[in-house]
């Protein structure tokens, strides 16, 4: 007998004839004998309404009103999915974020977990009560309702999943398991069977949509193994599972590499001969951070006359416009040329095999040079390779690396 | 300076638009020098859309997790009303029934306010911070979301001004106050400027659909003076009042008659030849009772042999075949004849100056005669006089009472 913690995102839960599907699949984990945990997200697409509404009113409203008005979404869920649960004959009962309580930190919009105090829960599990938690939401200690941001039920999935000690937390989403490049792009992609939580972290960051790196990190940081599952797959929950993310230690054979990943939602920012003298990165990269903007790969080419250099960068597209703004203001940037090109995609290999394998940059930067594909940056960390190219050339660089690497038509992993 | 409670309906409240709206009307109230707390309903058909989720999965569902899901559209218009009033300038912060908290009593879809601990809205009176509180809903002893059934904000407004003994509550809807009939039928009907607590849960629960009589009863209870406004002319406010119900005593002038109402949300139940022996009139209604059926009119002919009797009642128009199979099924009635008729109506007059005057059931029942209107069955109170009438007659009928009595084209009350 297993405690599982079991999570729906929204088109799982988008009506009340897909939270009753979602039902059957509870229904079929306590069937097999198992103690199961609920979390629902909002119905898709109405988060986005609740947004909407408190933006028309005032676009920099007051977080605390906002977290208040867009936690009603997982409110309505929660409720129904308790109901689909007791029709099957089980006991269930709603638990809002209060109610729980998730105590979370004062930052409102995305807050943090701060503590789940076990008892309730326990209460439930014992007593095979199946408890349905509202994802994304938690309770300040002053008691006002809050929100978890971005990724947000995914995260408190993972976080009751460690706070009851649970065995596994499954997210059912629409998608089948995490694959070893987006399938729309690569027909030939195959689903992974297990990959560590570190890949995920590398893939879910790089662009593979399927779990918010936030619930990577802290299954990772609580070794809670996640499984994602498709909702709409009739077949999937017993026989045919999705895909396992668990610690490095739990994979035997570990993959070179496990996937292929790339994003189009960045622009490079080109700075031209910039005074190449101490401190000089930071008095760039500071006011930047100070302004919320995410820098990405970041390269600075060797000086070649000792005096000036060449600095690349790449930020998310839409903050493209206001770092060159950003940059043009400050005094040690005063006659240097600022470029911006949004045509680039950033292409990405993945593998914790990689580390301990010589060759895999080589096999990577052959290929794309065999492709003619230039190559304009390049980064790289223990378990990837990233690069950036002209975005015309995604699809063929996608492709050819995810043969090159041996990941076409076969379950890897 | 004053307390007041200021209550939006669902139409005040339908959109981002309509909120800010009623946030101006707020504004204004303090502007005035007043201290104010907001209630507001969900917008306008989300109740009934969250409703239909829940009976989609089941129709005989939960009412915990009924009154979980249906509660959160109450949670939205909390906070973006907040936010309204915030971005006017205002220090506001929303409650949900639970922050409050309303405190009610385990009777969930119906609970009813048990007690409101008033220190969190105190707080805010205290500070000039304006509370805007989730009409509709509370929080069960054992920390459920529980809510209050129809009439909800209505009563959470009333109760609020009795918790923090405000001197004032106003009730904005769609209609600018209570009118001495209904003004679609009557173009000559006019606004009331007061009327009394007990004349108006008359009116309301004869068919004006203005204020529920729940809430009318609480402010009875606690005297808190209510006043009816409309949330769309910009006029109303301060300066053109709408109406106000207070106690009788607090009404000098005293109208003999001051409204017409009808319904034709009922139907007619004659039972002919009933058995005429002690305790039959129990043996009828006990049942009906039990049934959830709620009789009203209820007419007994005297017996002409002393053996059998007549009885006529009348029961809402969705009950009546109910009604006749409940019947059907007593010992007592077999071979009682049980006729339904669905085309009446019941016409009545109301004032609280009646029971001290003579002569206004007979000018009721002469006008009635002298318009050809046939009168099937007559029940009355000290403040009212309903009679049944055939339905097609119903305009006819309460038209020509709103002449006879004085109520056309001007202002009375």
């Amino acid at each position: 007998m297993s405690r599982i913690v079991v999570k729906f995102g929204g088109t799982s839960v988008a009506d009340p004839n897909r939270i009753e599907n979602a039902a059957d699949k509870v229904q079929a984990e306590v069937r097999r004998g198992n103690k199961v945990i609920v979390v629902v997200s909002a119905m898709a697409g109405v988060t986005n309404q609740l947004v909407d509404y408190c933006q028309q009113i005032d676009p920099g409203c007051d977080p605390h009103e906002y977290d208040a008005v867009v936690a009603s979404g997982e409110q309505i869920t929660t409720g129904l999915m308790a109901l689909a649960l007791q029709k099957r004959g089980l006991s269930s009962r709603s638990f809002m974020g209060w109610q729980v309580p998730m105590i979370c930190n004062d930052q409102h919009g995305r807050a943090r977990i701060d503590e789940i105090p076990p008892e309730n829960l326990e209460n439930c599990l014992d007593n095979d009560v199946v408890a349905v938690v509202a994802g994304f939401q938690g309770v300040s200690r002053s008691g006002r309702i809050s929100t978890l941001g971005r990724g947000g039920s995914d995260t408190t999935a993972v976080a009751l999943a460690a706070a009851v000690k649970a065995h596994r937390c499954d997210i059912y989403t629409d998608v089948d398991g995490v694959y070893t490049t987006d399938p729309r792009m690569v027909p030939q992609a195959s689903k992974l069977e297990k990959v560590s939580y570190e890949e995920m972290l590398e893939m879910a960051a790089l662009g593979a949509k399927v779990l918010h790196p936030r619930s990577v990190e802290l299954a990772m940081a609580w070794n809670v193994p996640l499984q994602v599952l498709s909702s709409f797959d009739p077949k999937i929950g017993s026989e045919l599972p999705g895909t396992l993310i668990v610690a490095e230690e739990d994979i035997m054979e570990k993959q070179i590499v496990n996937g292929v990943t790339y994003t189009r939602n960045e622009s490079k920012i080109t700075l031209l001969k910039v005074p190449d003298m101490p401190g000089i990165a930071a008095s760039i990269f500071a006011p930047l951070g100070e302004s919320g903007i995410n820098v990405d790969v970041i390269v600075q080419n060797v000086s070649p006359d000792g005096k000036t250099t060449d600095m690349t960068f790449t930020v998310p597209k839409g903050d493209a416009a206001r770092t060159k703004s950003v940059l043009s203001s400050l005094d040690q940037l005063q006659g240097v040329e600022i470029r911006i090109d949004n045509d680039i995609a950033k292409i990405s290999i993945v593998g914790i095999g990689m580390s301990s394998h010589t060759g895999v940059a080589k096999t990577m930067f052959t290929t794309l040079a065999e492709n003619k594909i230039n190559i304009q940056a390049i980064t790289t960390s223990e378990i990837k390779i990233s690069v950036l190219i002209d975005e015309k050339f995604t699809e063929l660089a996608v492709r050819a690396l995810h043969s090159a690497f041996d990941l076409d038509q076969k379950n890897v992993g």
